[in-house]
């Protein structure tokens, strides 16, 4: 089996790292624009070969594509242009728009939509590492869309790398992705550009890191590259969350300005409710 | 050395065990209005008698007031008012109102204001343990308002703690608290409320919680009893703090809003400083 990696980075690097180490494939091919991360994943034995797009696709049995999500469409697109029996899968944490796109496309059922919901703060092929995605989950959309063959092919890729697989429809994934990923990234992020702004002083934040800042803040070290594309890619989504998450925090923001310790301590016990669901 | 805590929790507690286990003391006193508390402390050795507040605080070297810091001000003035040789010190997470309600009083040099920067989001003397506060900061504020005697004695305590100390005034320390500390937690408790309005489901949260989501929420955890207090009490910090959160968040809203990837790329960028700060 020949695996191709379409975009070497955290994801696409540790996905072929595992499965070449756990031999369900016993050839990785590479592509990727960047030289650097091409000379990173031969280096790191991440993948055995660069070929380019095209080549990689023919020779191939199955080709991941792991590229920001706003530049998935184009050459999930372009890849199916090319396949025969090939299967191909997106691990992307947009979905509606990508399958959207190929909807038509006579190569439609060699296509299976998935999210492995893994990641760090981290990224590129260097910040690729095995068991990454052990005892996570794999979400794979609109399945009825994609041949049983391909579907049951990646279902136990995913197996192989220790993740349970559940499904979905594309639209429900992306507003559940807004509320319960995008939003905290957008809540570290913001985090961090107050506590800067404000803490000229660099060893002030250091002292007080202690105090539970650190996990919160700790996604705004993702990068750009994945990010900007998400927010935009999944608008409206992530802007009825915003409105929301903004709402939340002005009701706080009264409660303090008016003494309200009864509203507070309901607020404060609502959010507690978290502890029931996340252990 | 005999040592008293009045309130036996998360902190408190921690404070106490680890103190015995080193022999800084050889004896712990609790004091707590909670039965409950009063006996798993008692059961889980993290103090070796309870007795009345008055009784405790004569009997004892050291005496630790660690409780919600609404009625911190009011028991270490009736503390004060019964010492003659004894050291004070609290643990509350904000310092300037405190300091000033004994301002004038007596026994005023025989308090230390500290503040180790450690907790998790638990709370209770179950939640107790040792080695809570290793290589951790602690702040001490104000301390030319305390005798040297006294300054010294909670710094070696400390010391045995596995913190090292640092020294503020204490104006300063609650602006940076408010911050560093307090804003992560309603940003935290506010993505608690939003995500659990609207995932009616709480299979959902489940399944999307690998995505880090489950890192910025961790705070949403934390108790009432304890932050309501530091909510009202901090107030005009925290207010001014979380005007510039929503700010940031509202900038973030109207980029997306307007597809702007250069803003997003720009803002994303930003926030990514915190990587120099926090390694």
């Amino acid at each position: 089996m020949i695996l191709t990696v379409i975009g070497i980075g955290l994801i696409g690097g540790s996905i072929a790292k595992e499965l070449k180490q756990k031999k369900f494939c016993n050839k990785v091919i590479g592509v990727d624009s960047s030289i650097n991360h091409q000379k990173i994943a031969l280096n790191n034995k991440i993948v055995d070969e660069i070929y380019s797009f095209k080549q990689a696709v023919q020779m191939s049995d199955i080709i991941l594509i792991s590229i920001p999500v706003d530049n998935t469409s184009k050459v999930l697109k372009e890849v199916l242009d090319l396949v025969d029996k090939q299967i191909v899968f997106d691990v992307g944490s947009i979905k509606e728009k990508v399958i959207q796109h190929v909807n038509a496309h006579p190569k439609r059922k060699n296509f299976v939509a998935t999210h492995p919901i893994a990641g760090t703060e981290f990224s590129g092929p260097e910040a690729a590492h095995i068991g990454l995605f052990k005892g996570k989950i794999n979400i794979i959309c609109n399945k009825e869309e994609s041949s049983k063959e391909a579907v049951e092919k990646i279902s136990e890729l995913y197996h192989i790398l220790g993740m349970e697989n559940i499904y979905m429809n594309a639209q429900d994934h992306d507003i559940h992705s807004a509320y319960v990923s995008h939003i905290s990234h957008i809540s570290s992020f913001c985090l961090a550009l107050s506590v800067m702004d404000k803490e000229k002083d660099e060893k002030n934040i250091l002292n007080m890191a202690g105090s539970g800042f650190e996990s919160t803040v700790r996604l705004a070290k993702s990068n750009k590259e994945m990010w900007t594309p998400i927010f935009t890619e999944n608008k409206s989504n992530i802007l009825a969350v915003l409105n929301d998450y903004i709402e939340k925090l002005n009701s706080f923001k009264s409660a303090i300005k008016e003494d309200d310790y009864e509203k507070l301590n309901d607020l404060i016990l609502q959010a507690n409710g978290i502890k029931k669901i996340l252990n």
